[in-house]
């Protein structure tokens, strides 16, 4: 008897599902979803890419209608928002009942106006940022960043997972875009900071794999440094007792200097020891480095 | 029968100690030793700071020669190198056949300088740097950064993981404090990256505390990122299979933008943003994110 409930141990129920998009990235969902025993739809606007999913197991819809009308959960990957309505403006009609979610880049506010969009006809919408790329689909090491519709992530959670880990970020169907953006610029200034490093130690002949080694175990300590500060920042108080903004600022000076004594450039180091400057000059000398989101919010002004 | 040796499960060997310098960190350090059973000797240049050691079961040095003369690890941890070369100077030829540990912050120059110094006394010598703050003391989750010796660092590992996890960076003394500016560099990147995307997604009222759960996942992503990396930067090569310069690029402006919709600072966003144009325009677009070294190395040009 099937209960409709997947028993311990046993794969999760099979849901319909479709890909819009069959990029590198719509195809890698696509072959996870097949990989998770979902049934799986899939439709490009050159039919060509679909050839290899098919043989794969997916089935191919000859048009965009019937490729909605397939499935319980539509999951469109295309570049552009624009693109992403272009393809489901003229079916709208067919998308009552069933859940949108967006997996295209876009900012916060087109992915509002796509929620809206999609509760006018009926549709239970979800946001999506993926982060990782193609080959990293499949693997929970990896976040699916959703927010919008509870009740479709309520449903549907389990059927996302077969991508990433799929993460709740709430209602408000912009928040997937704005984390993805921030968690960007904290990857870009991170691994910019571990370049710098490896160029300085590289300057003395330190392999960087081997300056990788104690890098990664140093950004656990800086991940517990941000937990640490993080109710800081919400508090609004910033104490400074395990090193001030004067201790940063005096320890900024050598890392400019050692950047100019071995030729590499000094534009990050200059960057951060400048903004933290500013907050001493202003007074946040006694403060900890948490205090520095204020000249953040303020547009780098102390 | 005592065969020196420590047995499983016992407390490792006592080693006899000295701290000179007693300000929050080197107070930290002697608590450290005392609580792992070492016999610890302290010595500060106002003897004041000693009492409450000495009242938790530290033997207080009457003078710096006293102090160098009661123990087999010398451990001196002042403000400067000079405040340190002040305070060992005079007693220059008491070093002989001990091990003395720097634990003073300073520039690879000095540590090399200081490393010949005592060659010339007859001492072995290590340089550390300490990754963590006064209250992190004694927690095997931070890293004690060692260059120096090696045999000195054989010989006294067990006896300095009381403080924290020793991390042998091989025998140039220079190297903890290349590897400890490095990695504040990195430790400051990180953070301002984290920094505005606290701020960023705090536009749209999400706590700190929320988005640092998030970041924090992601912070081990990134680092697998670096890990990935690495071995492209010690072969010069930097396949952009994963992601290319041209897409981080594209990604980055997104970044730039929303930040100025919500009149954040963009000095961070922006700097990141001009570097990789500057590798895109010089023909990288292709390239990894790893490329960009070769602008670090170079001074900032492409």
């Amino acid at each position: 008897m099937n209960t409709g409930k997947p028993r311990k141990g046993e794969k999760s129920m099979n849901t319909t599902v479709t890909v819009l998009g069959l990029g590198q990235m719509g195809s890698a969902l696509a072959r996870a979803f097949l990989a998770a025993g979902h049934t799986t739809t899939v439709w490009n606007r050159s039919a060509a890419k679909a050839g290899a999913l098919v043989a794969e197991g997916a089935v191919r819809a000859e048009s965009v209608r019937e490729a909605v009308t397939a499935s319980e959960v539509v999951v469109v990957c295309v570049t552009t928002y624009d693109d992403a309505h272009a393809v489901l403006g003229p079916v709208a009609d067919a998308l009552a009942g069933r859940t949108l979610v967006n997996l295209t880049s876009g900012s916060p506010e087109q992915a509002r106006e796509r929620a809206a969009w999609a509760a006018a006809h009926g549709a239970d919408y979800l946001d999506g940022a993926i982060m990782t790329t193609p080959p990293g689909i499949g693997s929970s090491a990896f976040m699916l960043l959703c927010s919008g519709s509870p009740t479709a992530f309520a449903a549907h959670r389990d059927t996302l997972a077969a991508l990433a880990a799929p993460v709740d970020l709430g209602a408000d169907p912009a928040l997937a875009s704005l984390y993805d953006t921030a968690l960007l610029g904290l990857m870009w200034a991170s691994l910019s900071g571990w370049l710098h490093g490896a160029a300085l130690t590289g300057s003395e002949e330190v392999p960087a794999t081997r300056f990788t080694e104690v890098a990664t175990r140093w950004m656990n300590a800086v991940g517990g440094f941000m937990t640490t500060y993080a109710p800081q920042i919400d508090a609004g108080r910033y104490p400074g007792d395990d090193a001030t903004l004067d201790i940063h600022l005096a320890t900024m000076d050598h890392l400019v200097h050692a950047s100019e004594a071995r030729g590499l450039d000094t534009g990050l180091p200059k960057l951060l020891r400048d903004v933290t400057a500013r907050a001493v000059a202003a007074g946040h000398g006694r403060d900890g480095y948490a205090a520095l989101i204020e000249l953040v919010r303020a547009g780098g002004r102390a």
